[in-house]
Protein backbone atom coordinates (compact mmCIF):
# COMPACT_ATOMS: atom_id res chain seq x y z
CA UNK A 1 0.00 0.00 0.00
CA UNK A 2 1.61 2.99 -1.20
CA UNK A 3 -0.86 5.53 -1.23
CA UNK A 4 -3.54 6.85 1.36
CA UNK A 5 -6.50 5.07 -0.17
CA UNK A 6 -9.10 7.18 1.64
CA UNK A 7 -7.78 10.11 0.26
CA UNK A 8 -7.49 8.68 -3.04
CA UNK A 9 -9.32 10.89 -5.53
CA UNK A 10 -12.53 9.51 -6.52
CA UNK A 11 -12.80 8.55 -10.37
CA UNK A 12 -15.81 8.89 -12.86
CA UNK A 13 -16.21 5.95 -14.50
CA UNK A 14 -16.58 5.84 -18.31
CA UNK A 15 -19.75 3.45 -18.28
CA UNK A 16 -23.18 4.43 -16.94
CA UNK A 17 -26.75 4.14 -18.67
CA UNK A 18 -29.42 2.32 -17.65
CA UNK A 19 -28.38 -1.22 -17.05
CA UNK A 20 -25.57 -0.42 -14.23
CA UNK A 21 -24.72 2.06 -11.74
CA UNK A 22 -21.92 3.64 -12.53
CA UNK A 23 -18.63 2.02 -11.06
CA UNK A 24 -17.21 4.27 -8.09
CA UNK A 25 -15.08 3.57 -4.93
CA UNK A 26 -17.87 3.45 -3.03
CA UNK A 27 -19.72 0.96 -5.07
CA UNK A 28 -17.20 -1.36 -5.15
CA UNK A 29 -16.00 -1.10 -1.28
CA UNK A 30 -20.39 -1.48 -0.89
CA UNK A 31 -19.97 -4.84 -2.91
CA UNK A 32 -17.35 -5.93 -1.21
CA UNK A 33 -18.80 -5.88 2.32
CA UNK A 34 -21.60 -7.98 0.51
CA UNK A 35 -19.52 -10.30 -0.87
CA UNK A 36 -17.09 -10.92 2.50
CA UNK A 37 -20.49 -10.59 4.80
CA UNK A 38 -22.32 -13.48 2.97
CA UNK A 39 -18.93 -15.74 1.57
CA UNK A 40 -16.38 -14.94 4.25
CA UNK A 41 -12.75 -14.15 2.97
CA UNK A 42 -12.32 -16.15 0.59
CA UNK A 43 -15.13 -13.95 -1.22
CA UNK A 44 -13.74 -11.06 -1.43
CA UNK A 45 -11.28 -10.88 -4.16
CA UNK A 46 -11.61 -8.43 -7.01
CA UNK A 47 -12.41 -11.14 -9.23
CA UNK A 48 -15.18 -11.61 -7.73
CA UNK A 49 -16.43 -8.24 -6.67
CA UNK A 50 -15.70 -6.93 -10.36
CA UNK A 51 -18.12 -10.41 -11.27
CA UNK A 52 -20.72 -9.03 -8.81
CA UNK A 53 -19.98 -5.85 -10.50
CA UNK A 54 -20.70 -7.47 -14.15
CA UNK A 55 -17.32 -6.19 -15.09
CA UNK A 56 -14.06 -7.10 -15.38
CA UNK A 57 -11.14 -6.93 -12.34
CA UNK A 58 -8.85 -4.21 -14.71
CA UNK A 59 -11.44 -2.41 -14.63
CA UNK A 60 -11.36 -1.86 -10.64
CA UNK A 61 -7.73 -1.07 -10.74
CA UNK A 62 -8.94 2.54 -11.57
CA UNK A 63 -10.49 2.60 -8.40
CA UNK A 64 -8.61 0.41 -5.69
CA UNK A 65 -5.01 -0.18 -6.42
CA UNK A 66 -4.95 -3.82 -4.83
CA UNK A 67 -6.40 -6.21 -2.55
CA UNK A 68 -4.92 -5.35 0.16
CA UNK A 69 -6.42 -1.20 -0.23
CA UNK A 70 -9.33 -2.71 -1.16
CA UNK A 71 -9.49 -4.52 2.11
CA UNK A 72 -8.41 -0.95 4.40
CA UNK A 73 -11.72 0.64 2.29
CA UNK A 74 -13.72 -2.61 3.38
CA UNK A 75 -12.41 -2.43 6.99
CA UNK A 76 -13.08 1.07 7.89
CA UNK A 77 -16.26 1.03 6.25
CA UNK A 78 -17.60 -1.81 8.73
CA UNK A 79 -16.21 0.15 11.44
CA UNK A 80 -18.66 2.53 11.03
CA UNK A 81 -21.11 0.75 13.09
CA UNK A 82 -18.52 0.47 15.48
CA UNK A 83 -20.74 2.90 18.80
CA UNK A 84 -18.08 5.12 20.07
CA UNK A 85 -20.30 6.82 22.19
CA UNK A 86 -21.35 3.96 24.12
CA UNK A 87 -21.57 3.50 27.56
CA UNK A 88 -22.03 7.55 27.83
CA UNK A 89 -22.29 9.26 31.32
CA UNK A 90 -20.25 6.30 32.82
CA UNK A 91 -16.87 5.92 34.15
CA UNK A 92 -14.35 6.27 31.66
CA UNK A 93 -13.44 2.44 32.18
CA UNK A 94 -16.83 1.38 31.32
CA UNK A 95 -16.76 3.74 28.55
CA UNK A 96 -13.84 1.85 26.77
CA UNK A 97 -15.14 -1.72 27.68
CA UNK A 98 -18.08 -0.84 26.09
CA UNK A 99 -16.60 0.72 22.71
CA UNK A 100 -14.46 -2.13 22.74
CA UNK A 101 -17.25 -4.85 22.81
CA UNK A 102 -18.67 -2.34 20.11
CA UNK A 103 -15.68 -2.97 17.99
CA UNK A 104 -15.50 -6.35 18.92
CA UNK A 105 -19.24 -7.06 17.59
CA UNK A 106 -18.76 -5.31 14.80
CA UNK A 107 -15.41 -7.75 13.84
CA UNK A 108 -17.43 -10.70 14.43
CA UNK A 109 -20.62 -9.52 12.72
CA UNK A 110 -18.90 -10.40 9.36
CA UNK A 111 -16.98 -13.66 8.74
CA UNK A 112 -13.47 -12.54 7.52
CA UNK A 113 -13.33 -9.13 8.93
CA UNK A 114 -11.04 -10.08 12.58
CA UNK A 115 -8.64 -11.76 10.16
CA UNK A 116 -8.25 -8.65 7.69
CA UNK A 117 -8.29 -5.90 10.71
CA UNK A 118 -5.01 -8.06 12.18
CA UNK A 119 -3.02 -7.89 8.99
CA UNK A 120 -4.68 -4.73 7.79
CA UNK A 121 -3.29 -0.92 8.74
CA UNK A 122 -6.20 0.64 10.36
CA UNK A 123 -6.04 4.34 9.81
CA UNK A 124 -9.03 5.22 7.98
CA UNK A 125 -11.98 7.72 9.61
CA UNK A 126 -13.92 5.31 11.34
CA UNK A 127 -10.68 3.84 12.96
CA UNK A 128 -9.51 7.46 13.69
CA UNK A 129 -12.30 8.30 15.00
CA UNK A 130 -12.35 5.17 17.74
CA UNK A 131 -9.17 6.12 18.49
CA UNK A 132 -9.13 9.82 19.14
CA UNK A 133 -12.52 8.34 20.94
CA UNK A 134 -10.29 5.72 23.45
CA UNK A 135 -7.75 8.65 23.75
CA UNK A 136 -10.51 11.37 25.09
CA UNK A 137 -11.45 8.03 27.77
CA UNK A 138 -7.66 7.45 28.74
CA UNK A 139 -7.51 11.00 29.16
CA UNK A 140 -10.21 11.51 31.52
CA UNK A 141 -8.69 8.35 33.50
CA UNK A 142 -5.73 10.91 34.06
CA UNK A 143 -3.24 8.85 32.08
CA UNK A 144 -0.56 10.39 30.18
CA UNK A 145 0.03 11.00 26.56
CA UNK A 146 2.58 8.59 26.24
CA UNK A 147 0.66 5.56 28.23
CA UNK A 148 -3.19 6.19 26.54
CA UNK A 149 -1.22 6.18 22.79
CA UNK A 150 0.24 2.11 23.97
CA UNK A 151 -2.73 1.61 25.66
CA UNK A 152 -5.18 2.18 22.72
CA UNK A 153 -2.62 0.11 20.83
CA UNK A 154 -3.06 -2.41 23.03
CA UNK A 155 -6.46 -2.65 23.72
CA UNK A 156 -7.64 -2.62 20.17
CA UNK A 157 -4.84 -5.57 19.26
CA UNK A 158 -5.87 -7.99 22.26
CA UNK A 159 -10.30 -7.32 20.73
CA UNK A 160 -9.13 -7.99 17.66
CA UNK A 161 -7.19 -11.30 18.54
CA UNK A 162 -9.86 -12.31 20.08
CA UNK A 163 -12.28 -12.07 17.31
CA UNK A 164 -10.13 -13.51 14.97
CA UNK A 165 -9.42 -16.21 16.72
CA UNK A 166 -12.77 -16.70 17.59
CA UNK A 167 -13.68 -16.94 13.70
CA UNK A 168 -11.31 -19.34 12.88
CA UNK A 169 -11.67 -21.66 15.92
CA UNK A 170 -15.50 -22.73 15.28
CA UNK A 171 -17.91 -25.41 16.19
CA UNK A 172 -16.13 -27.51 14.47
CA UNK A 173 -12.41 -27.02 15.86
CA UNK A 174 -13.58 -26.25 19.34
CA UNK A 175 -14.21 -29.85 19.99
CA UNK A 176 -10.72 -30.96 19.39
CA UNK A 177 -9.29 -28.59 21.83
CA UNK A 178 -11.81 -30.09 24.60
CA UNK A 179 -10.86 -33.72 23.94
CA UNK A 180 -6.61 -32.57 23.20
CA UNK A 181 -6.86 -30.70 26.80
CA UNK A 182 -9.25 -33.47 28.50
CA UNK A 183 -7.03 -36.42 27.75
CA UNK A 184 -3.59 -34.79 28.69
CA UNK A 185 -1.86 -36.81 31.01
CA UNK A 186 -2.36 -35.93 34.88
CA UNK A 187 1.08 -37.67 35.08
CA UNK A 188 3.07 -35.27 32.45
CA UNK A 189 1.23 -32.14 33.01
CA UNK A 190 -0.71 -32.35 36.23
CA UNK A 191 -0.96 -28.29 36.30
CA UNK A 192 -2.77 -28.31 32.71
CA UNK A 193 -4.89 -31.56 34.14
CA UNK A 194 -5.52 -29.87 37.14
CA UNK A 195 -6.51 -26.56 35.53
CA UNK A 196 -8.37 -28.43 32.32
CA UNK A 197 -11.79 -27.28 33.26
CA UNK A 198 -10.82 -23.61 33.57
CA UNK A 199 -8.98 -23.15 30.66
CA UNK A 200 -12.14 -24.52 28.35
CA UNK A 201 -14.40 -22.40 30.32
CA UNK A 202 -15.23 -18.81 28.01
CA UNK A 203 -17.75 -17.32 28.82
CA UNK A 204 -16.41 -14.03 30.44
CA UNK A 205 -13.38 -13.74 29.45
CA UNK A 206 -12.82 -11.13 27.33
CA UNK A 207 -14.58 -8.81 30.12
CA UNK A 208 -11.95 -10.18 32.56
CA UNK A 209 -9.50 -9.65 29.68
CA UNK A 210 -10.23 -6.09 29.73
CA UNK A 211 -10.47 -5.26 33.29
CA UNK A 212 -6.85 -6.83 33.61
CA UNK A 213 -5.33 -4.25 30.85
CA UNK A 214 -7.32 -1.61 32.19
CA UNK A 215 -5.94 -2.02 35.77
CA UNK A 216 -2.40 -2.71 34.44
CA UNK A 217 -2.21 0.05 31.82
CA UNK A 218 -3.37 2.35 34.96
CA UNK A 219 -0.52 1.23 36.68
CA UNK A 220 2.39 1.12 33.69
CA UNK A 221 2.73 4.60 33.41
CA UNK A 222 5.56 5.64 31.04
CA UNK A 223 5.58 9.31 31.36
CA UNK A 224 3.82 11.76 34.10
CA UNK A 225 0.90 11.00 35.40
CA UNK A 226 -1.73 14.19 35.27
CA UNK A 227 -4.25 13.97 38.11
CA UNK A 228 -2.92 11.13 40.69
CA UNK A 229 -5.22 11.08 42.66
CA UNK A 230 -7.95 9.41 39.77
CA UNK A 231 -5.74 6.44 40.39
CA UNK A 232 -4.05 6.25 43.24
CA UNK B 1 -9.34 -31.32 12.55
CA UNK B 2 -11.65 -34.34 13.11
CA UNK B 3 -8.65 -35.57 15.21
CA UNK B 4 -5.65 -34.87 17.23
CA UNK B 5 -2.39 -35.24 14.42
CA UNK B 6 0.01 -35.52 17.65
CA UNK B 7 -1.39 -38.94 18.82
CA UNK B 8 -2.14 -40.49 14.99
CA UNK B 9 -0.13 -43.54 14.71
CA UNK B 10 3.13 -43.36 12.42
CA UNK B 11 2.75 -44.82 8.57
CA UNK B 12 5.11 -47.39 7.55
CA UNK B 13 5.93 -45.99 3.89
CA UNK B 14 5.73 -48.18 0.85
CA UNK B 15 8.47 -46.64 -0.95
CA UNK B 16 11.81 -46.69 0.45
CA UNK B 17 15.23 -47.33 -1.38
CA UNK B 18 18.62 -46.03 -1.97
CA UNK B 19 17.33 -43.01 -4.21
CA UNK B 20 15.10 -41.33 -1.51
CA UNK B 21 14.32 -41.25 1.86
CA UNK B 22 11.00 -43.00 3.14
CA UNK B 23 8.14 -40.82 3.43
CA UNK B 24 7.03 -39.87 7.27
CA UNK B 25 5.32 -37.89 8.89
CA UNK B 26 8.87 -36.49 10.80
CA UNK B 27 10.05 -36.04 7.43
CA UNK B 28 6.92 -34.22 5.91
CA UNK B 29 6.63 -31.99 9.10
CA UNK B 30 10.79 -31.03 8.88
CA UNK B 31 10.20 -30.56 5.04
CA UNK B 32 7.15 -27.86 5.66
CA UNK B 33 9.21 -25.86 8.06
CA UNK B 34 12.18 -25.66 5.91
CA UNK B 35 9.70 -24.49 2.86
CA UNK B 36 8.03 -21.97 5.28
CA UNK B 37 11.79 -20.63 6.95
CA UNK B 38 12.57 -20.31 2.99
CA UNK B 39 9.21 -18.89 1.09
CA UNK B 40 6.61 -18.09 4.05
CA UNK B 41 3.23 -18.92 4.21
CA UNK B 42 2.19 -19.08 0.57
CA UNK B 43 5.28 -22.02 0.49
CA UNK B 44 3.75 -24.23 2.49
CA UNK B 45 0.96 -26.13 0.43
CA UNK B 46 0.70 -29.90 0.54
CA UNK B 47 1.40 -29.49 -2.79
CA UNK B 48 5.01 -27.97 -2.61
CA UNK B 49 5.47 -30.16 0.42
CA UNK B 50 4.94 -32.72 -2.03
CA UNK B 51 6.91 -31.51 -4.67
CA UNK B 52 9.68 -31.03 -2.29
CA UNK B 53 9.51 -34.76 -1.28
CA UNK B 54 9.64 -35.92 -5.06
CA UNK B 55 6.00 -37.30 -4.87
CA UNK B 56 2.53 -36.41 -5.27
CA UNK B 57 -0.21 -34.79 -2.63
CA UNK B 58 -2.10 -37.66 -2.64
CA UNK B 59 0.54 -39.43 -1.04
CA UNK B 60 1.02 -36.87 1.94
CA UNK B 61 -2.35 -37.78 2.86
CA UNK B 62 -1.44 -41.15 4.39
CA UNK B 63 0.70 -38.88 6.54
CA UNK B 64 -1.73 -35.86 7.39
CA UNK B 65 -4.74 -34.92 6.79
CA UNK B 66 -5.05 -31.68 5.78
CA UNK B 67 -3.03 -28.11 5.71
CA UNK B 68 -4.81 -27.64 8.97
CA UNK B 69 -3.07 -30.47 10.34
CA UNK B 70 0.25 -30.01 8.67
CA UNK B 71 0.49 -26.35 9.82
CA UNK B 72 -0.54 -27.49 13.54
CA UNK B 73 2.36 -30.11 13.38
CA UNK B 74 4.76 -27.85 12.15
CA UNK B 75 3.75 -24.86 14.44
CA UNK B 76 4.52 -27.38 16.82
CA UNK B 77 7.80 -28.58 15.81
CA UNK B 78 9.19 -24.79 15.68
CA UNK B 79 7.83 -24.38 19.53
CA UNK B 80 10.28 -27.09 20.61
CA UNK B 81 13.10 -23.73 20.02
CA UNK B 82 10.99 -21.78 22.85
CA UNK B 83 13.20 -21.67 26.28
CA UNK B 84 10.78 -22.90 29.10
CA UNK B 85 13.75 -22.83 31.52
CA UNK B 86 14.19 -18.92 30.68
CA UNK B 87 14.88 -17.29 33.63
CA UNK B 88 15.79 -19.60 35.62
CA UNK B 89 16.35 -18.56 39.35
CA UNK B 90 14.96 -15.34 38.78
CA UNK B 91 11.19 -13.63 40.00
CA UNK B 92 8.05 -15.29 38.51
CA UNK B 93 7.22 -12.17 36.78
CA UNK B 94 10.56 -12.24 35.14
CA UNK B 95 10.42 -15.98 34.04
CA UNK B 96 6.74 -15.74 32.30
CA UNK B 97 8.62 -12.62 30.38
CA UNK B 98 11.76 -14.13 29.57
CA UNK B 99 9.65 -17.63 28.38
CA UNK B 100 6.87 -15.11 26.66
CA UNK B 101 9.89 -13.02 24.80
CA UNK B 102 11.58 -16.68 23.69
CA UNK B 103 8.15 -17.73 22.18
CA UNK B 104 8.16 -14.30 20.42
CA UNK B 105 11.36 -14.70 19.27
CA UNK B 106 9.99 -18.40 17.53
CA UNK B 107 7.34 -16.80 16.09
CA UNK B 108 9.07 -14.27 14.64
CA UNK B 109 11.84 -16.06 13.07
CA UNK B 110 10.07 -18.02 10.22
CA UNK B 111 7.80 -15.89 8.52
CA UNK B 112 4.55 -16.98 8.38
CA UNK B 113 4.85 -19.25 11.62
CA UNK B 114 3.14 -16.26 13.55
CA UNK B 115 0.24 -16.42 11.43
CA UNK B 116 -0.27 -19.86 11.64
CA UNK B 117 -0.11 -19.52 15.27
CA UNK B 118 -3.19 -17.55 15.22
CA UNK B 119 -5.75 -19.38 13.52
CA UNK B 120 -4.40 -23.13 14.90
CA UNK B 121 -4.96 -24.67 17.93
CA UNK B 122 -1.85 -25.18 19.91
CA UNK B 123 -1.89 -28.30 21.77
CA UNK B 124 1.05 -30.47 20.27
CA UNK B 125 3.32 -31.75 23.31
CA UNK B 126 5.12 -28.15 23.20
CA UNK B 127 3.04 -26.18 23.67
CA UNK B 128 1.34 -27.86 25.98
CA UNK B 129 4.92 -27.78 27.83
CA UNK B 130 4.91 -24.06 27.44
CA UNK B 131 1.16 -24.01 29.07
CA UNK B 132 2.52 -26.33 31.87
CA UNK B 133 5.53 -23.97 32.32
CA UNK B 134 3.49 -20.66 32.57
CA UNK B 135 1.28 -22.52 34.67
CA UNK B 136 3.85 -23.21 37.51
CA UNK B 137 4.90 -19.78 37.46
CA UNK B 138 1.77 -18.32 37.92
CA UNK B 139 1.44 -20.79 40.84
CA UNK B 140 4.16 -19.43 42.17
CA UNK B 141 3.09 -15.98 42.28
CA UNK B 142 0.13 -16.72 44.20
CA UNK B 143 -2.83 -16.58 41.88
CA UNK B 144 -5.55 -19.01 41.91
CA UNK B 145 -6.14 -21.66 39.40
CA UNK B 146 -8.91 -20.14 37.31
CA UNK B 147 -6.99 -16.91 36.84
CA UNK B 148 -3.51 -18.61 35.84
CA UNK B 149 -5.93 -20.55 33.01
CA UNK B 150 -7.39 -17.37 31.84
CA UNK B 151 -3.70 -15.83 32.23
CA UNK B 152 -1.91 -18.34 30.26
CA UNK B 153 -4.31 -17.75 27.20
CA UNK B 154 -4.39 -13.92 27.33
CA UNK B 155 -0.62 -13.30 27.94
CA UNK B 156 0.09 -16.19 24.83
CA UNK B 157 -2.86 -14.86 22.48
CA UNK B 158 -1.49 -11.28 23.05
CA UNK B 159 1.92 -12.48 22.17
CA UNK B 160 1.13 -14.30 19.87
CA UNK B 161 -1.02 -11.29 18.13
CA UNK B 162 2.03 -8.92 17.78
CA UNK B 163 4.12 -11.64 16.38
CA UNK B 164 1.32 -11.73 13.68
CA UNK B 165 1.19 -8.16 13.27
CA UNK B 166 4.75 -7.72 12.99
CA UNK B 167 5.19 -10.14 10.32
CA UNK B 168 2.01 -8.53 8.59
CA UNK B 169 3.47 -5.28 8.73
CA UNK B 170 6.82 -4.99 7.11
CA UNK B 171 9.25 -2.12 6.37
CA UNK B 172 7.19 -1.58 3.17
CA UNK B 173 3.90 -0.82 5.01
CA UNK B 174 5.04 0.87 7.89
CA UNK B 175 5.44 3.84 5.52
CA UNK B 176 2.04 4.51 5.12
CA UNK B 177 1.36 4.73 8.71
CA UNK B 178 3.70 7.20 10.00
CA UNK B 179 2.35 9.00 6.63
CA UNK B 180 -1.44 8.76 7.78
CA UNK B 181 -0.63 9.20 11.34
CA UNK B 182 1.19 12.30 10.55
CA UNK B 183 -1.27 13.77 8.54
CA UNK B 184 -3.95 13.59 10.26
CA UNK B 185 -5.74 17.24 10.77
CA UNK B 186 -5.26 18.94 14.25
CA UNK B 187 -8.65 20.07 14.14
CA UNK B 188 -10.63 17.15 13.13
CA UNK B 189 -8.31 14.72 15.62
CA UNK B 190 -6.76 16.69 18.02
CA UNK B 191 -5.42 14.23 20.85
CA UNK B 192 -4.28 11.71 17.70
CA UNK B 193 -2.14 15.21 16.52
CA UNK B 194 -0.74 15.89 20.03
CA UNK B 195 -0.14 11.74 20.71
CA UNK B 196 1.05 11.23 17.15
CA UNK B 197 4.76 10.77 18.26
CA UNK B 198 4.02 8.34 21.31
CA UNK B 199 1.92 6.07 18.92
CA UNK B 200 4.27 5.63 16.27
CA UNK B 201 7.30 5.08 19.01
CA UNK B 202 7.68 1.39 19.10
CA UNK B 203 10.57 0.37 21.25
CA UNK B 204 9.70 -0.83 24.39
CA UNK B 205 5.85 -1.83 23.77
CA UNK B 206 6.08 -5.23 23.96
CA UNK B 207 7.97 -5.53 27.53
CA UNK B 208 5.56 -2.34 28.44
CA UNK B 209 2.39 -4.81 27.71
CA UNK B 210 3.46 -7.81 29.33
CA UNK B 211 4.50 -5.45 32.31
CA UNK B 212 0.92 -4.04 32.22
CA UNK B 213 -0.88 -7.68 31.35
CA UNK B 214 1.07 -9.35 34.82
CA UNK B 215 0.10 -6.35 37.52
CA UNK B 216 -3.49 -6.59 35.88
CA UNK B 217 -3.64 -10.04 36.25
CA UNK B 218 -2.30 -10.16 39.44
CA UNK B 219 -5.18 -7.67 40.56
CA UNK B 220 -7.92 -9.31 39.07
CA UNK B 221 -8.63 -12.71 40.43
CA UNK B 222 -11.09 -15.02 39.86
CA UNK B 223 -11.17 -17.55 42.55
CA UNK B 224 -9.14 -17.37 46.38
CA UNK B 225 -6.00 -16.28 46.26
CA UNK B 226 -3.93 -18.83 48.28
CA UNK B 227 -1.08 -16.67 49.38
CA UNK B 228 -1.87 -13.48 49.52
CA UNK B 229 0.71 -12.02 51.34
CA UNK B 230 2.42 -12.62 47.95
CA UNK B 231 0.69 -10.10 45.85
CA UNK B 232 -0.75 -7.79 48.03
Amino acid sequence: MTRNPFQAPEVASRRGGPAKDPLSRELIVTTALTLLRREGSAGMSLRKVAAALDTGPASLYAYVENLQELQALVLDRALADVHTDAGHGQRWQRRITELLLSYREVLCATPGLAGIAMTTIAVGPNALRITETLLGHLDKGGLDRATAAWAVDLLTLYVTAVAAEHSQRDADTLGPVARAIGAVSAEEYPRIFAAREDILMGPGRVSWALDVLLKGIVQTPRGHRRRSAEHG
